[in-house]
């Protein structure tokens, strides 16, 4: 547990929420801030922060309890849709630094759209280069085919 | 394979694509339309959509590659945090229908953001109900404990 981490605070029960689902490891809660009515969210119980330090298997937990949740949503809401999302530093817009995965209902009419704005690469060089890069990054793998 | 899929083209060889890391049952590729440079695609080399009908397993492997993609985004393009996204349905903004993560290097200076437009909840009584429609709909799982 985290001392100040309101989520760690949420999972003791020392701050209130509306849970959906628990085990063990896993908690699911509503955000009360919803982008979309129903708007959950599901962390792991205990603190682990950002997914890149998380151990693998309590990520291989929680994407099932995401997806148990997405399922309950398509047919607990009637939901056309879900999106599953995940923030990691405030760069990425996290608030929150204790693993989460939002996991939203979505409706053909709920008005909501993404501020989803490609950018333009100069050209397949850059693109490439770019990809050198983490794949280089990428540790003990056997190197991809390169190029296009 | 699906027939007319582009993603299953791409995992075929038939469309080309930068590749970044590959296994057995899983692809990265950078996308063509990066909302920020870097961006990459994680998919499943079989066909599934959306995440609520992929295999719990395949769900499992791919979470680990976006997590090493994640890992080496941050270490190979000096990235200071990550969004991994993920959509489900034309109401929720997708558009290729094969499951696939968005892994998004973000930096403090990008200019990129989520339009993250929180609603409000009438009162606790809708929160509720709708946490409980959710909970209902979770097949065979123990039931939570309710209220906040």
């Amino acid at each position: 547990m985290s001392t100040n981490c309101i989520f760690c605070k949420i999972v003791a029960g020392a701050v209130p929420c509306t849970r959906v689902y628990e085990d063990e490891a896993t908690l699911a809660f509503m955000d009360i801030g919803p982008i979309v009515k129903g708007h959950t969210l599901v962390i792991p119980k205990e603190h682990f922060d950002p997914i890149t330090a998380t151990p693998p298997a309590v990520l291989q937990a929680l994407i099932l309890v995401v997806q148990r949740i997405a399922r309950a949503q398509l047919a607990g809401l009637g939901a056309d849709g879900v999106n599953v999302t995940q923030a990691n530093g405030a760069a990425a817009g996290q608030v929150v630094p204790h693993l989460h995965f939002h996991v939203i209902p979505r409706f053909q009419t709920d008005g909501h759209h993404w501020n989803w704005k490609p950018k333009a690469y100069e050209g397949i060089a850059e693109i490439q280069a770019l990809a050198k890069r983490i794949t280089d990054a990428l540790p003990g793998q056997a190197q991809p085919r390169t190029g296009t």
